[in-house]
């Protein structure tokens, strides 16, 4: 069971990171993509181009490449002003490329058997205020064909601050034995 | 009662474009800022670093400066994936920086004496899933001290397929009405 | 194409009503059910007792049989503490009952014939704060197989205060001008 | 501190009183108003009318009177059609004649003294289709002034069926300890 972390943070060892390495940190067979060391453009809609969208030349597709090996994926996204990250959302925005890119003729279908979750931290209430970026995601799985699984959220500003919430740590724990299966 | 339009699309005259010229026709004192035409970076998140926020250098200051001088704020953003474009996310990430610049002082304070309105359109039932975003934007507006005055969602995937939603046509002309006063 | 409107307030003249009367006061085919004048009890959850749901003596039949009989549901409620009233969900609850009542052994193949539109008027925020209600009625038309076709939110508290909502009046106009076709 | 659960169940140990007593059995002083054992009518919406709201002889003033008295207030309510009980829904909305009864002049200044947890239990997808009932309550919270302090989302349908629910389960015993302080 490959696991899969996306991680759309833009700080180093951020809340949302150390919340997530509670989740995998037992996992046999995990890899991380840690997006802001990933050099890939916004997306450039040309979904009604004559000519459909025209090659993009930078990293984004090593990302892609990577996705695809695993069976559960895990989006890791501080919470900044109440949704995901900008460096979250460039990589999803992208797969409308993708969707249409012969180079993954099946991307849909590749996805439609992967579990997917996601994790956010943030600092103002959270578990409230992180409700609309729950609601998106399950709506961006549905979209995609991911198997929407499940949400964790934490709260946490300051570095480490995430340690002091007991729910969301005890939560990624159970997470992680759930996902061990 | 200058107003600044904050574009957020990715395509040239795409629908989210003409719905919100379609509010602002009438209007004597408009400015337009198409996001794509500008180069600006992710937030790092350094806010809790010793030193603050590293200066950065590109063009985001040029675009505070002139929300600075507008007294309605339209932020016009396509519904991709649910949610605002990474583009238009991007740049509001960054105002947490903004908020420990120097260079702003009173950028909470100049914030709180605008009005704010959020325009989007989508493709996939914009008025029942684009109101996480509506929701997400509400808690934009009162952590930065906006006044959220309301939002305008229309339905619209090919180009210029948004006139023939007559409805958010309609509530384009009334919005626009009610801004000018 | 005959239009039924169920009524979930409690006060007479409401605001509620007069929106919806906006609505439908040029539809040919018009009934209107108004919920505060039956006697209709909770609903009793025996979905799981062996012997089933015991029939209920009360005035609730009648509601469902008149519903049946339309083609478009208006289901119109004031948002009372941001939700539909106690009389409306009191109406809706008993639906569990009825997907199981022998007497109405095609009741969610009826409902799906049928569109579905909901109109609330609140006097806080409702154009925000009435957004979970919407998310609510769209999951229980999806459950119940009705179409959901969209909502009308209005702003009003004291008596006919609906009727300065100039939106909310016009568009319940246009609202009316598109279900009579 | 004095815990009270307010039980918004129609059926005899539900799969939300379970989860809820897994919540309070630890607790030394715990009472429970189980709704469906009173009588009290649904709110005669007289805010507006010139002599106010008429007195109203049923039972709903003793759960009043038991509220009032709790330090800490637990709302255990079935998910029904996406939302509370009509059960619940009619006990709150009475709320709206309280906070103008001469009998309670402090009714607001009390809640705001108390803090208020929300329990439900759903058989469809309640982590995600419950969302809005979790909203719609912090709203609740808000007006009425009770601090809010979380939700727990349960899954079941058939009797029983939440205790193999392992993370609700959990999350109730630490909710239970959480109290306990």
């Amino acid at each position: 069971m490959k696991v899969g972390v996306i991680y759309g943070s833009t700080r180093e060892n951020g809340n949302t990171e150390l919340l997530s390495e509670e989740v995998v940190k037992n996992l046999p067979d995990v890899i991380r993509m840690d997006l802001k060391r990933y050099h890939y453009h916004d997306i450039i809609d040309q979904r009604h181009d004559k000519n459909g969208f025209s090659p993009v030349d930078d990293e984004y597709d090593q990302l892609i490449d990577q996705i695809i090996d695993c069976e559960v994926l895990i989006f890791a996204t501080p919470i900044y002003w109440y949704g995901m990250s900008s460096v979250m959302k460039r990589f999803i925005d992208r797969w409308s490329q993708t969707v249409r890119d012969e180079k993954y003729p099946d991307f849909k279908e590749q996805m439609s058997q992967k579990q997917a979750y996601i994790i956010a931290v943030g600092g103002d209430e959270p578990r409230v205020k992180g409700l609309p970026l729950v609601q998106q995601f399950k709506y961006i799985c549905e979209f995609i064909g991911l198997n929407y699984k499940g949400y964790l959220l934490g709260e946490g500003g300051k570095p480490g601050e995430i340690l002091s919430d007991k729910t969301a740590i005890e939560d990624a724990h159970k997470l992680g034995e759930w996902i061990k299966g």
